[in-house]
C-alpha cells in the first residue's frame, strides 16, 4: 500500500509539487495565483466544497441554502490543469520528510502551504460545545437553523409558560460582526418571517440576547459605526449585555458572572483557534494557535512551508497583527504563490508581506449595515446596499450570485426565507 | 402533564376537530379544501417541511437544493386560520377514546384523516436498507447525494484497479419512474457535468446498471413510452438489466440471481410499503401494508376515521387500484374534505370516491422525457419541456417555481450542477 502511494506523487518528480492545505479564501486564492507558474499543485481539503464564510449565518437563519454559499473545489479550479484536488483531511506532516499525512494519501512536497483556518474556541471549555455551536462550516450552519427553527416549533406545543419562555429566548454570545449579524437575522425571522406562522405563541415575544465581554460591539470597527450598530439592534428588539463574560453554558442556558439566562438555543460567535498546523510541524504558535510566521510567510526554520490567513500571526505593514478576515487571507495567499513562483523561477524575492486593510462590514438585518472604507464610513440603508453588492461581487460563481441575489431580494421584498428546513432526521 | 395536555384540545370543543396526519399531497389537499368548511384542523407531521417528492431524485443528484424542493407547512397554511400545524410523529392511535397520541401532544379528534403516506419496502430484507439507500424524504436524498459524490472523490485517490472500478460503479434496483429518473440522471452527471473536474480517473467511464425484476422499465406506462425510455437509457450509457432479481445487498455491490455487481453506491427505488396506519387502529391491511377503506374512503367499521394517498388501498372508477402517485393523493385528499363537509354542514354524502388518471410522465436526463396524457404520447425534447412545466407549475409557493425554473434553465446551458456538496461531517 505505501509502494502504492509513492507512485502517486513520485509520477511528476520533474516538477516542483506545492501541496495546499486547506481550499479557504487563502488556499484557493494561493492555488489560483500559481496557475502560470511551472508547478504542480495539489490542494487538499477536508470537504468538497469551498464554503463562503461571511454568508455563512444566512444558512444558519434560513435566507440561503446551503448551496448557495458553497461551491465544489473541483469546479472552481476545473481549467487550472496544474491542479489536484484532493478531499481528504490532513492527519500529519514530517517536515524532515517533507511529506503531508491525510486521511487517503501520502503527498511529498517541495513547497508545503498551511492554510487551514481557525475553528470556534471555547477558552478551555470544550465541555460547552454541545450546547453553543459555533459557525465554521456548512453543517455547523444546517444544525443552528435546526436548533433555531425547532424552538418554536416546541414552544408552539408546550403548556409550561417557563418553557415556553427558555424556548423562545435565543442567545448569541460575542459581539463581533457575526455575533452582530446573527442576532440581527434572528431579530428579523422572529418579529417578521414568523409572525403569521404560529397559533398558541406569538414569535414576536421572542427574547434575544447578544452578550459581549468587552466593552462594546464590533470592536475593530470605529467607534461611531459600533454605536449605530448597538442603537439599530435595540431598536429591533435585541438585548444587549456589554462587559459581560459567560461563565457557564449547558441545556438549559447561559450562566454569566451572578445571573442566568434561561434559552433553548445559544449560538457561539466569540472566538477561534487556529488549525493545529503549528503541532504538526513542532512550530512555535501564539496564543491563539497561530504560526508565528517571517516576514513572508514562511515558518521560522521551513523556507519551503508557508502559513497563511487564519493558522499564520504575521504582523501587517503598521505593526499591527493582520486580522483573521477573507480579504486578509487572500492576500496571504496570492503573496505566497509570488514568493514561490519566483524561486521556481530564480527570480529574486518579493519585499515582506504588506497587508492592506479594505475596510470593514457587517450588515444589521435587512435594512442596514455598518461599512467603514477607508476614511469612509456607512450606515444604514446605503451601508446594506453597499454591504449586499461586495458579497454577491464576491460569492464566487456566476449562478451563486444570481440566486443569492434572487434570494435576497425575495426575502426582502417579502420577509420570507427560503430555506426553513428543519433537516434531516425525524423529531423523537 | 396530562391534564395539561387536556386543555390544549378542549379549548375549541365547540366545532368538530379534524386532525390530519401527514402534510404531504394528500394531507396537505385536505387541510386546504376545509378552509371554508367550519372545522378547527390540527396538521400533524414528522417534519416542518412538505416535501415535492417528484422532484427529490434531482436533490440526491446535486442539481436542486432541499429547499427548492421542499417548503415550510406552516407556511403554506399561514393564511388559513381553522389550521394549526403540529411538528410531532404519530406514535399511536386509540380510536375508541377518539384520541391521537404523537411525540408532542395528545390530540382528541371529531374527524381524523391518515394521510401518513409509504416508505420504501425491502420485500422483508430490512437489512438491506443500510447499503441501498431509497428516496422519500429530504435527508434520504442528501445520503444519496452524498454517496452519489463522495464515491467519485474517492476513485480519484485510490490505487487499486478493482476499488476504483467499484466506486464508478452505480446500481439503481427498481425500473419505475424514480429508477430511470435516477439512471438518467446519475449518467448525465457522470458524463457531462463532471468529466472535466478529475484528473486521474474519468468520470465518463463509469458503469451505470438499473435493474428491473419485471419484463420492462415502466411498468404503468403504456409499452411504446419504456421502450422508448429504455433505448433513450442505453444511448447515455446505461446498462439495463429486464427480469433480475436482487438477491442481496451488501457494502461491496449487489448479487442476482447468480452473477454479481460489484458497486460503492446502490439506490433502492423497488417498492414501497405503507405507513403503519393500519396498524395503529387495527384495521385490515392489504399486502402492502395499506387500509382497506370503503367507498367513501373511511376505515371500515370507523366512519370518523378516512385514509388517503399511499396509505389507502381504494379501488377506482375503473375497478383498477388508484395508484401511488400525487395527483390521486390529491383527489383522496380533496373528497375527503368535501365527506366531512357534507356531515358537518348536515348535507347529503357525496358520491363514491372516483380516480380520474391525467396521465404519467417520467423524464430520462436533460433533453427527453415520456409522457401520457390520456390518448396522447410524448417523448423526446418536447416530453421534456412539458414534464418541466408541470413540475414547476406544480412546485408549491412562487419562489420554488422562479428558483427551480432557473436552476433547470442554468443545468441544461451549462450541464453544471448547483448543489454538488458533500454535507455535512469531514471524511475519516
Amino acid at each position: 500500500m505505501m509502494a502504492a502511494r509513492e507512485t502517486v506523487m513520485q509520477t511528476k518528480a520533474q516538477r516542483p509539487h506545492v501541496v495546499i492545505a486547506g481550499a479557504g479564501f487563502g488556499g484557493l486564492q494561493a492555488a489560483k495565483a500559481l496557475a502560470k507558474v511551472d508547478v504542480d499543485i495539489t490542494l487538499v481539503d477536508a470537504y468538497n466544497h469551498h464554503c463562503f464564510q461571511p454568508l455563512l449565518y444566512q444558512v444558519a437563519t434560513a435566507a440561503l441554502s446551503p448551496a448557495d454559499v458553497a461551491w465544489p473545489i473541483r469546479a472552481i479550479l476545473r481549467a487550472q490543469k496544474n491542479v489536484r484536488v484532493i478531499m481528504a483531511r490532513v492527519l500529519a506532516v514530517d517536515a524532515r520528510a517533507r511529506r503531508v499525512h491525510t486521511s487517503q494519501i501520502d503527498l511529498a512536497y517541495d513547497y508545503l502551504i498551511f492554510a487551514t483556518g481557525s475553528t470556534h474556541s471555547y477558552f478551555g471549555h470544550d465541555d460547552w460545545a454541545p450546547f453553543a455551536p459555533g459557525l465554521k462550516h456548512i453543517a455547523d450552519a444546517t444544525e443552528i437553523r435546526r436548533r433555531f427553527l425547532l424552538a418554536f416549533e416546541r414552544a408552539e406545543v408546550v403548556d409550561d409558560d417557563d418553557a415556553r419562555r427558555r424556548l423562545l429566548t435565543f442567545v448569541i454570545v460575542g459581539g463581533g460582526a457575526t455575533g452582530v449579524e446573527m442576532a440581527g437575522a434572528i431579530a428579523e425571522v422572529a418579529r417578521r418571517t414568523l409572525q403569521h406562522d404560529f397559533r398558541r405563541i406569538d414569535p414576536r415575544t421572542s427574547r434575544i440576547v447578544l452578550i459581549e465581554a468587552g466593552p462594546r460591539l464590533l470592536p475593530t470597527f470605529p467607534a461611531p459605526l459600533a454605536d449605530y450598530a448597538t442603537r439599530s439592534l435595540r431598536d429591533m428588539g435585541v438585548e444587549i449585555a456589554l462587559g459581560r463574560a459567560v461563565t457557564g453554558c449547558d441545556a438549559e442556558g447561559v450562566s454569566l458572572d451572578g445571573s442566568r439566562i434561561e434559552a433553548a438555543t445559544v449560538i457561539w460567535a466569540a472566538g477561534v483557534v487556529a488549525s493545529p498546523a503549528a503541532e504538526w510541524i513542532g512550530a512555535e504558535p501564539d496564543r491563539a494557535g497561530r504560526i508565528k510566521v517571517n516576514a513572508d510567510l514562511t515558518v521560522p526554520g521551513r523556507p519551503e512551508i508557508f502559513a497563511i490567513g487564519d493558522t499564520a500571526c504575521v504582523a501587517g505593514g503598521d505593526g499591527r497583527p493582520v486580522p483573521g478576515i477573507a480579504p486578509a487571507a487572500k492576500q496571504m495567499g496570492a503573496y505566497v504563490a509570488k514568493v514561490i513562483a519566483a524561486r521556481v523561477q530564480n527570480r529574486p524575492a518579493p519585499p515582506p508581506f504588506a497587508y492592506h486593510h479594505l475596510g470593514d462590514l457587517a450588515t444589521i438585518g435587512r435594512k442596514s449595515a455598518v461599512v467603514k472604507l477607508g476614511a469612509l464610513q456607512i450606515t444604514g440603508f446605503l451601508g446594506w446596499l453597499f454591504w449586499s453588492a461586495v458579497h454577491i461581487y464576491f460569492l464566487i460563481g456566476l449562478r451563486n450570485r444570481f440566486v443569492v441575489a434572487l434570494n435576497w431580494l425575495w426575502s426582502y421584498m417579502t420577509f420570507q426565507r427560503g430555506a426553513r428546513l428543519i433537516g434531516i432526521a425525524p423529531p423523537r
